[in-house]
């Protein structure tokens, strides 16, 4: 079988994921571009595979109907907004994913942003670089009070680091306030509406859906405090991200760190204001997380392959929530 | 007694440390020039004055010959680097300080820089606002081995916090190694060249004393792995800021946040690199820290105006360690 990798890095840092492919008989490519594929270039590349070891490109009708061969679709890491997955079902294509190996990697990107945003040290860093400098006076965890939005497999893992900072006061909205972090620890269980208005930290942690598309916009940034953080490291088109540069440029927010974006690579005018931290979807970046999401997604092609059942079906919830 | 307040900004979030001198009554003045001072504005400064709550600025043999009244210097935070301890003690100047105050804000700062290093969020920032996007393959905590010189009250506390952070491989240094720690954590406690060559993170935690000044230089710096990250929210003059640009210009280190300068404002070679993390000195920069500090060193001020018993001052110990 002919296997399409289209994630990059791809076995850079462990070859096992490209030797287990192998020795399960797969003809494999990795991405001849060398950059985040666009549809188009999925249109060109796809149409002899029957695998494709996939990241967040996107898997359009017009895609799948440009790949006859293609049978599965092994996603690595969480998020499905780039799969249509009623297109993909329609046409017998499965669609697998690892959902649980990313979340410690993004969890401590999360925390290491919260403190950086709360302390203006990405401010500072590039005023420092600029010949100028500008001592912020910020809060420290436990001064502050720290709301999510999202607390499922990576919210619940930043709730639980911050416990080593002191006791942050924790806002928390979910569709299912989750039981066991309400035994172990303080949280504050309330509206979205309550988070944007009394945190002095925001952190996004929900996948994009027809339901979080566009989530905040004006009218939202501007019911947060003035001298509140916001940190997306979940999915880009969640904020949206003219209204948080006109928000911003207005001098509303102490400052964001966003990791994800609408359209990446990003280019937009985001980039011109100091006191936004942007980094470029680094949040599985870490080695050992994409070693696991490497295998991972590369083991459940072998199992494809060889006709074994399949470990890491997409359940039937995630294409109840799919973006329309 | 006429009390000069040297540290800026003071009594901004809470006015009690101003108002308990008012109520002791003190004359104060705060710095006027609002900028740290050096020493020839410390000498146009200090004649009349009786107290100095004082910062990093530096009380040299020539400012105290200046300060005829001069009778206390109490200083907030920790550093007595910039006191001439011997020529104070000469003159029969007391000298207090606060070192417990600023110790879990440093703490928590440090903590948001190993991890901003360990991914390189700094560099794919300012990456991004140049238009370029970079993702970068970085390590979590707990599979990188951090190296701490100096274990004390600051050293002490990041190795509490990284410990939800799965277990990371803790190396440590000091004089005297901490039991304490040792009974609740797993700490290989060896020489400084072993961390230089082993840490992927190398966190300072040291005073400036004879000891430590200009400890490390090329020698050193080269010594350590070519993708290891260096942190200093310490003291500057521990490393040679000359020789960090040259060997990180040569493309060895990761990364470096670098918070204290041998001098400041620091004006110099290392902003521009952009894998440099610079702050401008705001390891003690949190509301909470700040409020605690000018209160210890207020309070020490007026026990000193009303003849009560000194609580914080200086042990003998900062006597035999200070720089010569």
């Amino acid at each position: 079988m002919k296997v399409l990798i289209t994630t990059i890095p791809f076995g850079i840092k462990d070859s096992k994921p490209l030797q287990i492919l192998k020795e399960a008989g797969a003809e494999y490519t990795i991405n001849p571009l060398n950059k985040k594929l666009n549809e188009n270039d999925l249109l060109e590349l796809i149409s002899d595979y029957d695998i494709v070891l996939a990241g967040t490109e996107p898997y359009t009708e017009k895609v799948l109907d440009n790949a006859p061969n293609l049978k599965l679709i092994s996603r690595l890491g969480i998020g499905l907004d780039g799969v249509n997955l009623h297109a993909t079902k329609e046409r017998g294509i499965k669609v697998s994913y690892t959902p649980d190996a990313p979340a410690p990697s993004i969890a401590e990107l999360t925390l290491g942003h919260i403190i950086t945003l709360l302390r203006s040290v990405h401010t500072s860093n590039i005023q420092m670089h600029n010949g100028e400098w500008n001592r912020y006076l910020g809060k420290t965890i436990s001064e502050s009070k720290i709301g999510f939005i999202g607390v499922g497999r990576i919210g619940t893992r930043v709730i639980e680091m911050l416990q080593a900072f002191g006791k942050p006061k924790i806002l928390a909205n979910d569709i299912v306030p989750n039981q066991d972090l309400n035994n172990k620890y303080e949280i504050d269980w309330t509206s979205k509406e309550s988070i944007f208005q009394e945190a002095d930290v925001i952190s996004l942690h929900v996948p994009l859906t027809a339901e979080t598309k566009n989530m905040i916009n004006y009218e939202q940034l501007m019911t947060m405090k003035r001298d509140a953080a916001l940190i997306n490291t979940s999915r880009g088109g969640i904020i949206n991200e003219d209204d948080l540069y006109n928000v911003m440029s207005s001098g509303h927010l102490n400052g964001v760190a966003i990791d994800v974006f609408k359209d990446e690579p990003y280019v937009g005018k985001l980039t011109e204001l100091d006191n936004c931290l942007l980094t470029p979807h680094m949040g599985s970046m870490s080695e050992a997380c994409r070693i696991k999401m490497e295998l991972e997604a590369a083991e459940e092609a072998v199992r494809f392959i060889k006709g074994m059942p399949l470990q890491g079906e997409v359940p039937d919830f995630e294409y109840e929530i799919q973006l329309s």
